[in-house]
C-alpha cells in the first residue's frame, strides 16, 4: 500500500517516517518546512533509536501528489476546512483516510466536507514534538489505534499490519469508544495545563487540581456512557490519573499551541463533545467552563 | 465615638481617613507603612476631591492603642489568625467590631477566635488601591453596608450615622443577605480575572466567559437561597453583569494580590462558601473548580 501524509508536523512526520523506513512508499505534504525537507529529508530523534531519511517525497501542493491507498491526515483540527480541497485529489475509490487528529466530532465533520471519503479515526497516544524544520523528537509512547468510521474493518486491519511491521504498537478499535477513551485524558489536561500554565505532573500533584482532574474525567465518562459507550467506567479515570503520574512531565499540545501563538483546538476538543453530551442529556459544566476560559485567554493572547 | 483601624491598607486607610476628616478620633494600626504615615500622615486621591491628613494617630502595635468604641478590621482574611491577638486589647464591653473583609464565614471565624467581640460585617463596594506608602487612591464607588452579626442593630445604625456624616454612602443591612449579595460579584470576578489574567471588562465582553460569569453567579445565588437568603434571585446576576459593564475596567483585589505575590484569599472567598453550599445541599461545581485552579497557580507562582 502507498501512503500520503497530509500535515507533516510532529505526528504526521513521525508515523510517515516510520512507515517509509519499513519500506513503504510515502508521500509527504508540507507547508512551512517544505524547502528544508526537500533538501535534507526527515530526521527522527527517539529513545528507540535516532534515524534519518535523507530523501523523501515532499510536496507543497496536494494536487501534485499521486493518489494513495492510505491518506493519513495529521493537520491540526483548526485547519479542518482545508480538507475539502486537500483530500479529493488523493482519493481512489478504495482509499482509506485515517484522521490522526484530536477531539470528538472530527470524522463527522470531514465526512460532511468529503462525502465520498472512507474514514477511520487514528487515535494516537504519543508525546512528540518538532524542535526544528524536518526534525521530529519522539519523547515517549507511540501507540496508534485505527478505528473504522466509514471504511471497512479490513481496511483498518491492513493499516495496522503495516504499522506493526514498521515497529509501531497498533491495533484496530471501535470508533466512539476510542475517541471518548482518549478524551478522558485529553479534555482535562489540555485545557487545564494551558489555562494554568502548568505541566501534567504539577496538575496531578496539587491535591485540589488532582481532585478537579478526576471530576473532569468523570464528566467525560458520563457523557460517553450517555452516548452509548458503556465500556468506559470510573476506573478509567483512576487509571488515567495513575498513568499520568508515571509519565515524564509533559506539556500537552494545546499548551504548546498557546505558547507559540497558534490557534487552539477548542472546537473539537471542547465545544463539540460538550454539545454532544448536552444533546444526550449529560451536560459537562466544568469542561464547558474550561472551554470558556480558553476562549477568553485566546482572545487576549497577543504575540509580544 | 472613637475609632480604631486594624489594617491601614487601601480600604482601612480610606474609611479611617474619611472619618478623621469629618472630626472623628481615629487610631490607625500600621505595619509596613508605619514610618511614612507617622511622619507624613495619610493622603487620599479621589475623584471626589484629594485631601491630606498631615497628622494621624499611628501605631505599630495594637497593645499601644487606646480602647475604641468602634474597631474597623480591614486586614486581608489571609491574616485572620492575627485577630486573636490584635482585637482583645482594643475592646471595651460595648465596642463594636466591623469586619470590612472579603468572603463568607468571616464573622463566624472571628467570633470563634474572640468570643466576647460584638461583630458586624462591613460590606464595601469600592475600588481603591494604595500606590505608595501612606497614599490611598480612591477610584470609584465607596458604599459601605454595616450588617450586625453579634452586635445590636442600634450599634450598626450609630456607625452608619458617623459614615454618612463623613460624606460616605452607608446603610445597615441583614448579615447573610449582604455577605452573599456581595459574593455574587466577588466569587466569579476575583477568581476568573486572576486565573485568566483578565480585567473585568475583558471577562464580560467575551461571549463564552460572559455566559460563564452568569453561571457562576447562579451558583452563588442557588447556594444563598438554599441557606435561607431568598431575597437573592436570578435578576441579581443580570444586574451585576450590567453593572460590571458600566464600571471602569478593573482588576479585582485577588488579581492584584496574585500579581504582587501576596497570598490569595481563597479560603474565605471560595472554600468556606463552597463548603456551606455543599452542606446545604447546593454544591457549586464551577466555583469549586475555580478554587482548585487558584490553589494550583498559587502553588507554582514564584517571585522572579
Amino acid at each position: 500500500m502507498t501512503y500520503a501524509i497530509i500535515g507533516t508536523g510532529a505526528i504526521g512526520g513521525y508515523y510517515g517516517a516510520m512507515l517509509q523506513r519499513s519500506g513503504k512508499e510515502v508521500h509527504f505534504l508540507l507547508h512551512s518546512d517544505y524547502e528544508e525537507v526537500r533538501r535534507d529529508g526527515l530526521r527522527v530523534l527517539s529513545p528507540k533509536g535516532d534515524f534519518t531519511l535523507p530523501q523523501v517525497h515532499a510536496y507543497r501542493h496536494a494536487t501534485d501528489m499521486p493518489k494513495a491507498d492510505v491518506v493519513i491526515v495529521a493537520l491540526k483540527t483548526t485547519r479542518q476546512p482545508l480538507l475539502a480541497e486537500l483530500l479529493p485529489p488523493l482519493l481512489k475509490p478504495t482509499t482509506t483516510v485515517v484522521l490522526i487528529q484530536n477531539g470528538i466530532g472530527v470524522e463527522e465533520e470531514v465526512q460532511r466536507l468529503v462525502p465520498q471519503a472512507r474514514l477511520a479515526a487514528g487515535v494516537a497516544f504519543i508525546c512528540v514534538d518538532k524542535p526544528s524544520a524536518g526534525t521530529i523528537r519522539h519523547q515517549q509512547m507511540g501507540r496508534l489505534v485505527v478505528a473504522p468510521f466509514s471504511c471497512e474493518e479490513s481496511d483498518a486491519a491492513a493499516i495496522v499490519d503495516d504499522l506493526t511491521n514498521a515497529g509501531l504498537v497498533a491495533r484496530t478499535g471501535t470508533h466512539a469508544e476510542e475517541r471518548w477513551n482518549k478524551a478522558i485524558w485529553n479534555m482535562p489536561f489540555n485545557g487545564l495545563c494551558t489555562v494554568l500554565h502548568a505541566t501534567t505532573d504539577q496538575t496531578v500533584n496539587e491535591p485540589h487540581s488532582r481532585a478537579l482532574v478526576r471530576e473532569l474525567m468523570l464528566e467525560v465518562i458520563g457523557a460517553a456512557r450517555a452516548l452509548g459507550v458503556t465500556t468506559l467506567t470510573e476506573r478509567h479515570a483512576d487509571d488515567s490519573i495513575a498513568y499520568t503520574e508515571s509519565m515524564t512531565p509533559y506539556s500537552p499540545s494545546m499548551k504548546l499551541d498557546f505558547e507559540q501563538f497558534r490557534p487552539m483546538e477548542i472546537e473539537y476538543l471542547y465545544h463539540r463533545p460538550v454539545a454532544m453530551g448536552e444533546a444526550a442529556g449529560m451536560p459537562m459544566p466544568r469542561l464547558k467552563m474550561l472551554a470558556a476560559q480558553l476562549e477568553l485567554i485566546e482572545k487576549h493572547h497577543q504575540r509580544p
